[in-house]
């Protein structure tokens, strides 16, 4: 029904949904970062067609984000930069979250055929 | 860069990841079912393009599911079928999520131009 | 080991942080939030002890934070009141979520024995 | 209204509940594990009196839970041993996830003044 390249669009969107929803809101502070963006990073790629994601959390950010004394705030996708390839029956497709208007957006960057 | 079919499908699988991720592990019975199936569905509405979602919590796999004395079991993809409805930019996506053997699989079911 | 004062606590506090962490990042708008506040009561009801909860998505909170074009936002503490009963054998605590200095808290509001 | 223990009992359930509703559902193998394990502690470390976290995702069981070509599962509270210490105006509270019967029970372990 649908071409491998949609649904190759169709899987890179399930993996950023995915990563989004399992850990928005976690407890982050730049000390923990690092192993945060590892473990994002690492179980989304689990996931099938999933070649790689990068996931970067920004210190700057997390650093303004935090409001009160603890020390931490919620993981949000303003405070991260990510980006995926996925590849499915020979189309492979990047996709990015950046931020648009003070809003963080996913997107689709390119989708290749072989 | 993408095509408005391949965009349709890339938000059609956003809205799956989120959905299942977001509400997986949530504590669910049969007499909890119905309220968290509402709530999925108004949720992930909220998003963008995403003009319907249903959710069947399926009270017969919920019931043996359950195999502990506190009567109630947690959301896994295995317990619910789910159908949704994207429209972006005149390209309709139906997707649904059906168990295939034994695996609960998200898929496109039609990419339909106006 | 613990007393049951002190185990009843325990529990509370397991109702709290569950409620908090599975629900944090849902898609909230005015229009979505009564279904929400009910599924997140009606699913941590099922767990152990957890006699009464009940959840209140404040809109004008919720308006407040509707920052961009889409119409909605991302559930977090601040959005809401919470307030949850426990009782395990024989003792009865009462907890609720509240904002402090900007922060929403969770706290202890009554540990009483029959 | 609450004693020191009775509250720190209540902080400690509150981190037994963030850990795992925010964490189940996860995609994990044998690969992964390690880097969720890590980025699962640290980020509860940050909480407010959480003084450690180890978490042990055993490797057998997820061999066990993987039932699919995929070659991952999703996290659930039988995959894993937790402990914790919780420490609040002078009272440490030791806890800990185990299996019991076949269902994992959050529990605690000591209750201690200074």
């Amino acid at each position: 029904m649908a071409t491998d390249a949609q649904e190759a669009c169709f899987e890179a969107g399930i993996k950023f949904g995915s990563l989004y929803h399992q850990f928005a809101g976690t407890p982050v502070s730049p000390s923990s970062a690092r192993s945060l963006e590892a473990a994002m990073a690492e179980s989304i790629e689990n996931q099938p067609f999933c070649e790689s994601v990068t996931v970067e959390i920004r210190d700057d950010r997390v650093a303004d984000a935090i409001d009160h004394e603890n020390g931490y705030t919620e993981l949000t996708g303003s405070l991260m930069d990510v980006e995926m390839r996925i590849e499915r029956e020979g189309v492979a497709v990047r996709t990015r979250m950046a931020m648009r208007d003070g809003y963080p957006l996913m997107e689709v960057v390119s989708v290749a055929d072989d």
